[in-house]
């Protein structure tokens, strides 16, 4: 059982527990938009019923009220779904972890974005595969250097993606390339693993079509989530996928943990019968892309010429481009850290196969928009000291 | 990737759903039970908690205060154990998973009670086992039974037990079996994975020694769970375990789901910090003592002479063993249901080897004293028109 450098996330994941550090670094939702009225009121009502149901165990593959609203969530957002081809998960990461144990064999081959979520990496770990990493420019995966390596990798039968404001890039696969993936996927027998945790956060324009929706041959595992869009602390995610594939996703959701939280689902449940669910996505919408209006403006206020950064159309990140050579582990442990107390995550770590330790990835949904002026100015005059 | 019988279970699962059956099949608490009013007040406070922090994503492992409350509870109940060696779970269940994926390659002999928890085999298939079946008595699992398979397969490394009010009959590991299975551990270098779901729902006398605070050489995995002292929708349970294999299990754990519901488990924690859980463990014992009593009473009164059935000390079920050809499955599709309106889970299915079609779970937890008399007096009435 080999894992992802444990050590090197667990260092990660515990700067956010320092308060003296401002950070840039996890991919937190701002907890002052949690629409906490609502929900106490939900779980209220949801703990309240005289059934008891809500409290109780409840069907593996998820409460059937929760999987049709989900279903007319995604058939609103333009795939048409039925109730019977959503499985409830514990957030999509657990989506992860069911398509690589069902899918890959140890020393076989995943396709990935060239940088990927590290996070998929590490749900990946436990199958022990091999990665065959896609370059990525502004309209996500380049499609010529994956057709490359589909001829070199003829065992690769997953391709992992996040088409909407990719994490860490922030990139969005354009419409064309959508299509052209899935002609891809059909033509070379590749399932399709679609995570699509920031699509609803969105900055400006219309949603592109997500890729279940252009799949032809039921090749598209779609994952989503209600982290961004509602609170993390639910732990809820979906899939929807063909019946024969959702039918073995289901089965793993029994092996690993039996359900998700009845009591979550239940509440969440309740929350989309009486609340504005897209209502509620506007006002994240407005607060984070004014957030990432003002970390751009204080980067180009701020940061030396020399390190670029992405203008992201929705999502919670920017990724940032140093000068060849620059070590952003290094920088951060021996400068940020110490000296400026920002932390962001460097972005060696996302790059499966050769890490680029010239990039950063830096958050902009968690902090207040007074703590990013705020933190970027003091990460931007550390920078202008080394540089 | 090799499933158990899942169309047989879901069948089983279907059962439960029908509400003019009277269902004795699932391992279901007593909902009247649930302490509605103070989770009411613990979700409240988490939600409002100005900090968000109950609403946001949390550290792996668990709610560091959570960790150290169930360590402590551990302790009371006679295994030291301390904050860090407690993982946090998606109900015990994950553990199951994590344990069989951790140390089982496929092909690999898992060593399991006859019978033994369905719920287990089914999270166990996914790492393909073969099974050894270690027949049961009165004192639980047979040792020199036990002896005699590990010398006759080497390759198992893995022992799977639930050693108080096993499910699903009833019986509880004696205190010389218990020390004499730790020193079998030693020798034939096993894990043991003990798991604990009904240990707090003893009826009568002291709880035995866990495995794990006999455990000499760290190989005792110990699973723990709120879902049968708490609730079940909150998908809480635990593992304690010596360091390395706590790092490994807690390295699954973040590629399985990331972390558990942050919410369930701070309003979990505030339960514990404010309410007396032993003093609601001792009214569920007082009530499910009860109900088993009823039970019994009227499958004495009910059940022809020639179905023996188990008097558990506590837990959840009691084990019926019919004469030798009857076949519980067919039984309940061609008898109890259409006839009786009641429904109990077959035997067979708990029989990880060579099913036994002649015995039956029936479980007392769930339904209400009247309707555990009425539906045993109908299966009784059924079964005697038949036997």
């Amino acid at each position: 059982m080999d894992m992802v450098r444990p050590s090197a996330i667990r260092d990660l994941l515990a700067l956010g527990a320092d308060p003296s550090i401002l950070s840039f670094g996890g991919g937190y939702p701002d907890a002052a938009l949690f629409p906490r009225d609502l929900l106490q009121g939900v779980f209220r009502d949801a703990i309240a019923d005289p059934s008891g149901d809500p409290l109780q165990y409840a069907p593996s593959d998820g409460l059937p009220r929760l999987r049709a609203q989900i279903a007319a969530l995604m058939t609103a957002d333009g795939t048409p779904t039925t109730p019977d081809e959503v499985l409830i998960l514990q957030g999509s990461q657990q989506g992860l972890d069911f398509a690589a144990k069902m899918l890959v064999n140890p020393g076989e081959t995943i396709l990935v974005e060239d940088p990927t979520f590290l996070g998929a990496l590490i749900a990946f770990a436990p199958a022990q595969p091999r990665y065959a990493a896609i370059p990525m420019d502004a309209e996500g995966m380049d499609l010529d250097a994956l057709e490359r390596t589909l001829a070199e990798t003829p065992d690769a039968r997953l391709l992992y993606t996040v088409p909407d404001f990719q994490n860490p890039t922030g990139a969005t696969l354009s419409l064309p390339r959508r299509h052209r993936l899935i002609d891809l996927a059909n033509r070379h027998d590749l399932i399709l693993l679609e995570d699509t945790p920031y699509r609803h956060i969105r900055f400006a324009g219309d949603s592109l079509p997500t890729l279940k929706s252009l799949d032809t041959e039921g090749r598209v595992i779609h994952l989503g989530s209600f982290s961004k869009i509602l609170v993390p602390a639910l732990r809820l995610g979906w899939a929807v996928a063909a019946p024969p594939l959702l039918e073995r996703l289901s089965l793993l959701k029994v092996a690993a943990d039996t359900q998700t939280s009845t009591l979550n689902m239940a509440a969440t449940s309740l929350f989309l019968d009486r609340h504005d669910l897209q209502a509620h996505i506007a006002t994240l919408r407005a607060a984070y892309r004014r957030k990432k209006e003002v970390m751009l403006d204080a980067i180009r206020q701020h940061f030396p010429q020399e390190v670029t950064v992405t203008d992201p159309d929705g999502g919670l990140f920017t990724w940032a481009r140093f000068p060849e050579g620059f070590d952003a582990t290094a920088f951060l442990r021996d400068h940020a850290l110490p000296e400026a107390r920002v932390a962001y995550v460097p972005g060696g770590t996302f790059f499966a196969t050769h890490p680029r330790p010239n990039h950063a990835r830096i958050n902009f949904s968690a902090q207040s928009e007074d703590r990013i002026r705020q933190g970027i100015a003091a990460l931007g005059a550390c920078l202008k000291d080394h540089l």
